[in-house]
């Protein structure tokens, strides 16, 4: 099996760019996950999981990561991403996320309630939080992604 | 390189959620999919993969997937999903799925169809299907899943 | 932590198909990577990664690759997809990715020159560029698709 990450951080980044998909880039460089290989996954925190405040990953390195984005060419619409990393004592936790128009304080809140829901449905105590948001005024392009990163 | 998976099973489930996150979260879990973190793959069985009725796998691993999910917000609307795993005696096998609206009877003939195809596509004989679907009518949003799991 | 490739080619394909999935399956055929699980990361090559002409990859094998594509049912719709990687000499690398209407050499500039942002964004030297791109006239539902297939 593939080894199963034991420690994770959350990121949040903003930025314009040219295209899609280098304010994308310019997102997750703001976000300091731009040199990495990430690969997308649905969103469990390992049990045990130590949460540290950032990693320092090689370049090019293959990186398990729930994450969310938002790229609008509207300008001057305000876009948000949040992730939210919920943790139950002795067990696993949930990881949501969240992405859309609207405020940083509109997607934590939205993140927030989604976690709440993932624990009720699991009948499981929600026993801490950790969540971070991002929002971004768009001026010409502009990309938000919020992300929580696993790690070994 | 990454190991590569030995066996594998078809997974199915729908869900209510009061978000189209949790809806899908919630059908994961209906599929006893829900608390490991998928890493969506296309498409195909490894040689000699074992089908086995159901994984008993530790909540957080990473477990490649191919799976498929439509979420509607439509009430009354039937949504469905499928997917179909093809063999070929003495090679790999390749996974079809297939989402939309509709039941869960088209949705299966949908993907029994495609797969034919697939095995047409590379003169490879189609010597047994597995194959799973799931329909589900929307109260007020509803998410379906059909899976297939890969694993060691 | 997962293994981090070592060696890496570019693959392009186009193809029809009765349906989107087979259509976008007959191009990963097409393109040499339809009998593996791909699996999408965002895109990074390694430092030192080498460039081969091909890969022999064992049936249903992990790999990661950054890959985009464009299915259209609009007979007489071109589309196109392109990829591109970028290298600095004693760094790691960028892949971009471009897909949509048009031309092949339309997504190919439009490729080259995200890459050459996201080089600038990095403050990095630009010191040679590899590109494959594909175009493909729908004749009833067609599909392309470009990718950076990382290997060991």
């Amino acid at each position: 099996m593939l080894v199963t990450p034991v420690s994770y951080t959350l990121a949040v980044g903003a930025a314009e760019g040219p295209t899609p998909m280098n304010a994308f880039d310019n997102a997750l460089l703001a976000a300091g996950i731009g040199n990495v290989n990430l690969m997308k996954v649905s969103s469990i925190l390992p049990p045990g999981a130590n949460y540290v405040d950032a990693f320092q990953i090689p370049p090019g390195s293959l990186v398990p990561v729930a994450y969310c984005s938002v790229t609008s060419g509207i300008p001057g619409e305000r876009i948000a991403a949040a992730v939210a990393v919920g943790v139950s004592r002795d067990s696993f936790g949930v990881i949501m996320e969240y992405e859309g128009k609207g405020t940083r304080e509109e997607a934590e809140a939205e993140v927030a309630r989604m976690l709440e829901v993932a624990f009720e449905q699991r009948q499981m105590k929600l026993d801490k939080v950790r969540l971070r948001g991002v929002d971004f005024q768009v001026k010409t392009l502009g990309s938000v992604v919020a992300a929580a990163v696993l790690w070994y």
